[in-house]
């Protein structure tokens, strides 16, 4: 089956293609490597067999996740936390500079840690846009996803029977007890509709004359609250508390925000979602924590929710970590993913902050400092632990005029009242992370992946920079609009956290998501719920989530648990965790890192994967060689 | 709204298709009264005026169900059974026969029971079927139907946001505690495949050496059992049980059906999922009664399990009552139906009977002697007060060559290999349902409703004969097809308790299952799970049902709390429970009828649907009035 040779495209256009590609590859291992986010052994092979060189296990980087605390640990015990040193901290364009001590940051003389060039990474950054509208290279990549698209097709109806024969003969392992990871769901929204009006009523019913809230000057208990809401929690139901998308939802995301008040009352939010308010967010960690229970009592369900820094003030991290450590939200089925909204259009109007720069260093100056004295932020340094990356969060659907480049204001001259463009958050956020990550890898802690949402709405270029910047990306939704996105994406297997449910209620009809699709063509995949609360209705959200997938697209057992595979390759688990929850050599690519006893993905789909993209990838490693070797023939 | 004048039918036509379908109705309704099935007030109503009659509350007739026993009243009890009476029995022509005495027998005068007349059937019948090809009835019941959706389509845009407004000021009730009835599921397929294998596993881990199997006169313990599959049950997974649908499935209602044997074994059905074996079906009623459990601990789901009568030999009744009451089996949250399959070949085949009244007599004579002689047939009797009624089941694309009518052999007649064809089956069902609803109706027993398998597949004549002798039915999927037979089954509100998770693995893609379209145009239709173990994921099928309608699409919570009130209404609830359920005044159409405070359905919905149903009915009555006006005119 080697279907290259083509009547519609020319070998120049062909080594055109494959060279554009190629350098986009390199371009995102370069940034990968950097920031220490996960980059397929496969593909690095075959860079460095293109650059004649041959690829050595020791050069492999990852991310350090902390391992789980061990039976009987003290999640949070805050002894052996390592000494400060006397490094030096100072934001310059928006980024976090260290300095070995107060000498070399009056010199101005940084530690050598891979700062980031903007100038370089707008040059990277334009290759990639450049790409996804030249005609050859689209025309390539049209074709190969078209050739993936129908050669998974014949794989499914050769061996689709002797795939489900190899799952039947696995002892003890089927789709429900193989490990799934809800890969994206946002901590205020990870419980059901259900279980927030159950809540809301048990803690009137217990705790009616607690004070919960201060307005106006006055300190309210949950009684005086629904008295002033006009309401008795008895007599609520899933329809006044009014947090489930509809039909008004679709394409309005201004609306589904406003699904985050219960009863349209700010009050409740604050009261029962947040983290700092009048009762130390005891309400939100208690019903997290039942959520976490329900997890643990599953054994195999993971979930990654989102927690909020928005970095109007630089006392929010203190404020979660007590939070976190206060109430010991802490479980073995959850990791932890902080999220920032992009709404510093909004501070800024509100005149919270002055510039784009203070937001940034609001964000991440304190991890900085929690990074080089943790001892004088010990709740912050404990709570890191289980914080296993960022996400960027907004609308992507908003327009902005603004075209991020080389040229653009530095974050200390973003004084205007727009909001900075997508990509320009993406690439500050990746900068710091970066520079946060080795400096953390150099003492030892563990670092943290960039997993912003991107591709949801809006411009195909967030695509583009999240190919660059991001470890793995929720939504991707917009892959389908550009075909060389789609298969770099492909390509470099940057996995994709979608959520057809939450995008059937807000973007794309269900019968329409690329799920499906993404999944036959390899691209790596996996399910996750966005909004449990939102956006489902039974019990088991991720279960539906499943189960509708499977369903609706009548996935076999082996595509429902290679998405689920997928779903642990994308998380923030340890390394620990996922040897042990898909096989010690997960690593290693193909049926070889496979062990079927824990996975149930068919080795003959891995088979399958492991030969389609070599075979994809030495199409373009060869197209260069040539190239190359002609290049370097005498004349 | 009247738009009735039309440009493409003229009056003459116009006239014809009234008079037509007013016939139907009078036919359905005259079969309802004589089995006390239940037909819609509103319906009899207009029928009554288009008589120049007045409609008399004392007139309905309805089905009677016992009430569930009180609380700390044994619902086994053999105490208070009716007196045995001298009444003598005789099947002829496949129908049991009631007389007095004995002499009354010899001299072959029937007690005076509404016997049918299977000539009278069979033109009644015929002109039903003349009907759905006439073509004035076909355009004028397609443009009726046309205009009902987008008359709907119209209501939800002018009224979706009050409805929902009505719904918000509910207090108490909301989609999750409203009452939901699995209105067709059958008892052998009634857990999920998770549910099956924890248990399989559970009696081997606890009583592995008990004799649970005869095979070739050996007796086998589990162990056994488990040693001759050459299987560990620690081992199994729902993927080498295989009892779940897939792809395979699809158009194969035969590959379906070996779905029900776990593992593909035969043996593990018999001892798991059988009524009638060695150990007295113990474990069948014992992952059944888990079920029940469930369901009574949901307290607002309700389920109406088909248990199998083959009519294979007489003694099946007994069995299955003893097996019912031996193994408690009574839950407050489950209605038993009665299952046929038509399978009258295979046992012709097999020499187990010898003509087809014999099949029939195995089944209904027993029922009519526990009516006679309950003290004879105590546990019988006992048995009966939890069954509400019959359903008939089987492939419903399988072809037959003969065409039913009065000149079909009789049933002791029909002693060929062939199965008879549907229409066939369901007149000699409904005719003994019916005889023996009268005689029990006599005696202050409870009656049972007929409610069929029909329209899932084959034919569109199944949904001609069950729109005769049904009370309601199941599938439906076939009124896609004729225009004429959907508005029969709108006007005359014939309720349709739809699958469409089971149909996307057998018959019909999900995407173009007409249950929306039905339940927007008004068709009185329910959601249920048909066999949550082939076709559902979750632990709670009914719900999974209802998720994914409401996800797909976009229900709102009136539509999903409207089905779930349609579900109540099709379902053999007592009265009692009924009136419990969705209010004191539910016989009543219209919003008087309607509960809010119970059903969570909106008064605006209510209104709209009465005045629908009152609108398309009028139309016809004032046809058939001006047409008789003119008639008696003097010349």
């Amino acid at each position: 089956m080697t279907a290259l040779s083509s009547p519609q495209i020319t070998v120049e256009d062909y080594e055109q293609a494959a060279k554009t590609l190629m350098k986009a590859l390199f371009i995102r291992e370069k940034y990968s490597r950097l920031a220490y986010h996960r980059f397929p052994r496969t593909v690095a092979q075959f860079l460095r067999s293109a650059e004649n060189q041959t690829w050595k296990e020791e050069d492999e980087v990852l991310p350090d996740v902390c391992p789980c605390p061990r039976e009987g640990e003290d999640p949070y015990s805050i002894e052996n936390i390592p000494d400060n040193l006397s490094y030096e901290l100072q934001t310059k364009d928006g980024i976090v500079y260290v300095y070995e001590n107060a000498e070399a940051l009056s010199q101005n003389r940084p530690r050598s840690l891979p700062y980031p060039d903007l100038e370089t990474f707008a040059i990277d950054l334009s290759h990639v846009l450049a790409m996804i509208v030249d005609g050859p290279t689209k025309t390539y990549c049209h074709r190969r996803l078209n050739f993936l698209g129908s050669k998974f097709y014949l794989h499914e109806m050769l061996n689709e029977m002797a795939e489900l024969k190899e799952l039947k003969g696995v002892p003890h392992r089927d789709f429900y007890n193989v490990r799934k990871v809800d890969t994206h769901i946002h901590a205020a929204a990870c419980m059901s509709q259900k279980h927030l009006l159950n809540f809301i009523q048990t803690t009137y019913k217990t705790e009616a004359d607690r004070v919960v809230l201060e307005k106006g000057g006055r300190k309210l208990t949950l009684r005086e609250v629904f008295e002033h809401l006009n309401m008795d929690p008895y007599d609520l139901t899933v329809d006044s508390l009014d947090v489930h998308a509809g039909r008004q939802t679709f394409h309005r995301f201004d609306k589904f925000n406003s699904k985050y008040n219960p009863v349209g009352a700010s009050e409740l939010r604050e009261i029962y979602l947040k983290t700092d308010n009048l009762i130390d967010g005891e309400y939100f960690a208690r019903i997290i924590k039942e959520v976490s229970h329900d997890l643990e009592e599953s054994k195999y369900q993971h979930a990654e929710p989102r927690l909020s820094i928005y970095g109007r003030s630089a006392d929010e991290w203190d404020s979660l970590s007590k939070w976190f450590i206060q109430h010991k939200v802490h479980s073995t089925n959850m990791q932890w993913i902080i999220q920032v909204p992009r709404i510093y259009d909004i501070f800024k109007s509100k005149k919270l902050i002055t510039n784009f720069a203070k937001m940034l260093e609001n964000i991440f100056l304190p991890l900085f400092e929690a990074t080089v004295n943790p001892q004088k932020h010990k709740e912050l340094h404990v709570f890191l632990k289980y914080v296993t990356g960022f996400d960027s969060v907004d609308d992507e659907s908003k327009h902005s005029d603004h075209m991020f480049s080389y040229k653009s204001p530095k974050p200390e001259q973003w004084t205007a009242d727009e909001n900075p463009p997508y990509s320009y958050y993406l690439f500050h956020m990746y900068a710091n992370i970066m520079v946060l990550n080795n400096l953390r890898k150099e003492r030892g802690l563990s670092t943290f992946q960039f997993r912003p949402h991107c591709g949801e709405a809006g411009s195909i270029t967030h695509l583009v920079s999240a190919f660059l910047t991001a470890d793995n990306i929720s939504h991707g939704l917009n892959l389908k609009k550009s075909p060389v996105l789609q298969y770099l994406y492909y390509l470099a297997q940057v996995p994709i956290a979608m959520s057809p449910l939450s995008n059937n209620s807000l973007f794309l009809e269900y019968s329409k998501n690329p799920l499906r699709e993404f999944l036959h063509k390899g691209l790596c995949v996996s399910l996750s719920t966005d909004d449990p609360m939102q956006f489902h209705y039974t019990k088991e959200a991720l279960m539906e989530e499943y189960a509708i997938a499977a369903q609706l697209w009548k996935l076999s057992t082996c595509d429902v648990c290679e998405i689920a595979r997928n779903s642990v390759l994308q998380s923030g688990l340890s390394h620990q965790e996922k040897k042990h929850f898909i096989g010690a050599n997960y690593l290693k690519d193909g049926p070889e890192g496979n062990d079927i006893r824990r996975t149930n993905v068919a080795q003959i789909r891995m088979a399958y994967r492991h030969e389609t993209l070599c075979n994809e990838l030495s199409f373009l490693v060869d197209a260069v060689k040539t190239e190359a070797a002609i290049g370097t023939q005498p004349e």
